[in-house]
């Protein structure tokens, strides 16, 4: 088992983000060490209690899960997305209470630990807003030469935002801590609007989860009938965006990308309509994409296969979701 | 000739301002009222020059030429883009000095005197930085009663920005005055790098102008020599984009448009990395931009036709641009 690949997630959990978990708790590369939770979709606390419950239905109580922060490093918690997750987070299903509960310490204090105990390995992905990590940037700077890589889903680069003109939710929940988190000098990957709205599952597969002989599955198709219903107000029929199951299989390595350049990218956390923008410097798009000194974050533009097939092989394969 | 449309352009002439003039005159529905001059390219008073020798090259020095702003709204004027259009903003092409001068009068008094003059019909197409139509809107509240259509050239929807990753230039060079136009409530057509990068003048076209029997579009083709210099640096072969000659095709009407939604659009004007930037509100790209209440302005996303065919059967058509 020594070429898993040790991962911490840090989430908002949220029915994509219970599709992305159930995803890498299926998958066969995937070495889930740790899971810290922040407000985005739920607030921190429901969320790791929503992350604790799908983890006891996977029968993987054994991954450790901390609460981390509640509210965005300016301002307050704005009480999340209840139109869009539903008021517990996943669609209004009731999940099996976990006896498991989440550990003593924050998730930054959780992702440092990590990071230390798997310098140079531990992969990071990000789900939510980057709150934590830019918690645990402030409690260890050394950070980025400790972690391989962080796999970011959030921000739009060449599409419309979803909570601004331009603007992301997970990016736009929390401007200041992505801005310090893309400054920061480690690989990012970021997975953005541009391929997570061209990406979508529709009914069948849904009724295809439904019809799954293991709980979790079964759980996630029940979780998409209210996603399915948000988004049917955004593309015209009941079917969904992939966010952050497509971000966990960028973070494996688990399908090819078409583009990907590797660009500057800066936040912007001001107060003017461009605030929670990622700004992607694709000046290059005329001439291929040029490599761009000094730049250190590569942005997925597009992938060069379709990814509800992967997602719903994982979901649905040998390695059963069962407690 | 009544059916012609009444026009005031503001332009920074500049090569594809050039091209723009060109193209109108050639145009048989336009009738070119005035011309006001702002910095962008090059300085307004060196803009109107270059306006006033083309226009005498072409046998019409009888079109009335103001000099608009130098500064933009907020600082100052940092010197044009003589890397772009040369150091005298036509490539280095010495053009026969014309006899006639500017008027009196700044460029923002004429348009609001040509709006007054044709209330309700004339059409104001800005090639340059919106100096001098802020200037107006300013000296003239109920300009946007009085004016037909407003068409601009500029800024970048779902495309990079060409003087930041997010701001094109004519936006750029005076974001005050471009988010005071935007903020108006006429109607705006904006034609921005999304269309204009997308469609390019390629050698061949070149060699068509050079090869003519008048002198302006041979002038035309030795300024593109210039250009497509630059341009090389962007595509990889020499080619140019059309902005200009573009939007001024768009606000005669003379090319269908694919797809052109009514959303709402907000200039940033702040200090932060989205300084400049066009935040067009293309939320609604995955149901088709259904209508969205109190939007005024159009956004060209696309083309039904190449245009390319179109501007050099204008230019080189019946109406000659002889002297």
């Amino acid at each position: 088992m020594n070429d898993r690949i040790p991962l911490y997630l840090d989430c908002d959990t949220g029915i994509d983000d219970a599709l992305a978990l159930a995803y890498l708790l299926a998958s066969p590369s995937a070495e889930l060490l740790g899971i810290g939770t922040v407000s985005g979709n739920v607030g921190a606390a429901v969320g790791a209690r929503n992350t604790l419950d799908l983890l006891e239905m996977a029968g993987r109580a054994d991954v450790p899960v901390a609460v981390g922060s509640h509210h965005p490093l300016a301002g307050a918690f704005h009480g999340g997305a209840p139109h869009v997750h539903g008021e517990n987070g996943v669609g209004g299903v009731s999940l099996p209470p976990a006896r498991a509960s989440a550990v003593e310490g924050s998730a930054a204090e959780l992702l440092v630990r990590l990071a230390h105990a798997h310098a140079g390995s531990l992969r990071v992905l990000a789900i939510g807003p980057l709150t934590n990590l830019a918690e645990a940037l402030r409690l260890e700077p050394r950070l980025p030469d400790l972690v391989a890589e962080v796999t970011v889903m959030g921000g739009a680069a060449l599409v419309p935002g979803n909570i601004s003109p331009v603007a992301e939710a997970n990016i736009g929940n929390d401007p200041e801590a992505a801005r310090a988190v893309f400054a920061a000098p480690w690989r990012i990957t970021l997975v953005p609007l541009d391929v997570t709205m061209e990406n979508v599952l529709e009914e069948r597969h849904r009724q295809e989860l439904l019809a799954a002989p293991a709980p979790l599955p079964r759980a996630l198709g029940e979780m998409l009938g209210h996603y399915f219903g948000f988004y049917e107000g955004q593309y015209g029929r009941p079917c969904s965006a992939m966010h952050d199951p497509l971000a966990a299989a960028v973070a494996l390595g688990a399908i090819d990308l078409a583009c990907a350049p590797v660009v500057a990218v800066e936040v912007d956390a001001g107060d003017g309509p461009g605030r929670g923008q990622t700004l992607c410097d694709l000046r290059g798009r005329y001439l291929g994409y040029p490599e761009q000194p000094g730049a250190h974050c590569r942005v997925v533009l597009g992938l060069s296969q379709d990814f509800a097939p992967h997602l719903m092989q994982v979901l649905l394969g040998a390695r059963q979701l069962v407690a």
